[in-house]
């Protein structure tokens, strides 16, 4: 296998119902310039999931986790070439802690009801709706065409649409 | 990352109190030769965990999944250059369906209560026992040194013992 699936971790920290949210408008090159999402990033070598959402969480937020709960794996196809196994979570902090600055992007608590109305990927709005329901852990396939266009949608094993 | 984790599924199908092991007597140099483990493989690239549990279960069983049930991840260390995320599986077959011939081991039914006292890997009684204990999804790391020895278990990002 020549070409290597990337292996990431998002976090959604919760609080007052509000998930936090990073505004990734400081990298250029990013795939995701402009958008919202949660805080993580790619596992290092040998970590397990727990350790590279710990790790991914303290580094962007400069917070410890004192809780977290795994939601779900995505897989995401984007064109022929990648391929990324995102392992998905919501945590909580400290009521009392604030997250710091990050180099990544701004970080804001945003309204759960009001993350749809953000420039977000339209699949994440799928995994939002999921997680909003309370869904045990799931697995969903979220493919992409390269004009950003999701073309299939497979939810724990059963296509959605395509 | 030069170094290229190992993406796999491992599905045990469930029948009458009996798990469907796979004694791997037929290929040598193989990891796991003379162990019994359940059926499945690596990753085909772009697969979604589901796509490759379900393709490896029909290629090892000759057999259709009617149901399965995501039971955890396991991140396997074994000394310094193998890494593999396992996600790992129950299953259910059709009731009068029986297993074919599998190249890469015999396939049995296997008491649960027995599966302890066959040759295993020391870490597969861990998963078995939070199987048998209905855990929600969960996520195990093994570390293994190149004695075969366990030498570290973390359950759900806690340190089990070292």
């Amino acid at each position: 296998m020549d070409r290597i699936p990337e292996l990431t971790t998002l976090c959604y920290i919760e609080r007052d119902g509000c998930y936090l949210m990073m505004h990734r408008v400081k990298k250029e090159n990013d795939i995701n310039k402009d958008k919202y999402i949660g805080v993580g990033g790619h596992f290092l070598y040998g970590e397990s999931p727990d350790e590279c959402l710990k790790r991914e969480a303290a580094e962007e937020t400069g917070l410890t986790l004192v809780s977290y709960r795994a939601r779900g794996i995505v897989t995401f196809c984007y064109g022929e070439d990648t391929v990324e196994y995102m392992h998905l979570y919501t945590a909580e902090i400290a009521p009392d802690a604030e997250p710091g600055e990050c180099d990544e992007g701004t970080l804001e608590w945003i309204d759960k009801d009001r993350v749809a109305e953000l420039p977000i990927w339209e699949g994440d709005k799928i995994f939002f709706r999921l997680l909003q329901e309370e869904r045990d852990w799931f697995s969903l396939k979220l493919v992409y065409d390269l004009t950003d266009e999701l073309t299939q949608v497979q939810l724990d094993g059963e296509i959605f649409f395509e």
